[in-house]
């Protein structure tokens, strides 16, 4: 038997809740991973989220410069996707550290064929997979409608406006930081959005 | 609840045994389908497999025509790849009708990240889905490693050098076409290989 202990990097999203219970069912010991840059206790959410569907979860602390870089980028282009890229993948390659460390042979995020940003491309997978000696999974195989339909047969979702206090998505940090300690307006870059969160499986 | 049905295109091999498992683990009542175009009856080692699966099997029965031309694209252009490639699009075409005749929603095959031939990418996937109205599923999420581990730790698995009694991939029907029909040596554009065959759950 192999060694099925996989970290699932998670937010509370329907995604990466899918993910989870995916490697679960396939028999995978999975541990829910929320990264945070110490900006925000953007964290909450997720690890609420994680305790409605009885995971286990970890808040993986990373350095404030990585976010700092990330808001730079947005800043300069002017809109948030490629930030958020950068952002995500160096959260993958954090992750994949702490997976090596603490002996988890797989990592997973919520990513899906549909998505466009943030996501890694084929490449960019093979090159993490080789390097770390990890193996990745994401959400690939699906596309949007069937990831809906699961989604929802399998979880109860709570769906309101996006605050910084009812998700765990990198924006919340991100906007904390331009908000509160930058002084610039982050409405602009970010526009108002409905944030879907698990609360629990359905029944 | 959602109309869980789902074909899954089947060869009796790791990678479409693996895809109808996860399926039947999220839910879905899968049905296995294996593609024959009348030349050979190749489909039997797939039923072995599915029944060993304690799993629903059925037969496509395809246009000779089909193969034949995929026999063409191979002969002209002197390599199987092309035509392999042109054979399993034309297949899922058909199985996407299938589907649609039997009010299934879902069709999926065994197909995964790191495989070159064959494979829908990602534009005809989408092309698919939206001109049948079906939802698509393969392997994508997964790479190589993850698969070899999966559908090690679930499956009893023969391996053997591959002949047409063995297996039931496009190459036998190829073959014995060109063997037994054309009067061409199949067996150097077919190198030997071994071949793998799902034949129950480990215990």
């Amino acid at each position: 038997m192999f060694n099925k202990k996989a970290y699932v990097l998670y937010s509370g999203g329907k995604d990466s809740s899918l993910m989870a219970i995916i490697l679960n069912r396939m028999g995978f010991d999975v541990e829910l991973v929320t990264a945070n840059f110490g900006v925000y206790e953007s964290f909450i959410p997720a690890s609420k989220s994680a305790k409605s569907l009885n995971m286990k979860h970890k808040v993986l602390k990373l350095d404030k410069e990585i976010i700092e870089t990330a808001v730079d980028i947005i800043l300069n282009l002017g809109f948030p996707n490629n930030g958020i890229n950068y952002l995500h993948k160096a959260v993958i390659e954090e992750l994949a550290d702490l997976a090596i460390q603490n002996d988890f042979p797989t990592i997973a995020d919520g990513t899906r064929r549909d998505d466009k940003t943030p996501k890694l491309d084929k490449n960019e997978i093979r090159s993490l997979e080789d390097r770390k000696e990890i193996q990745y999974i994401n959400l690939d195989s699906f596309g949007y409608k069937t990831i809906e339909n699961l989604a929802s047969s399998l979880f109860e979702i709570n769906k309101e406006e996006s605050n910084r206090d009812n998700n765990s998505d990198y924006e919340v940090e991100i906007r904390y930081l331009l908000d509160n300690e930058m002084n610039i307006d982050s409405s602009e870059l970010f526009p108002k959005h409905y944030q879907t969160r698990v609360v629990g499986f359905k029944n």
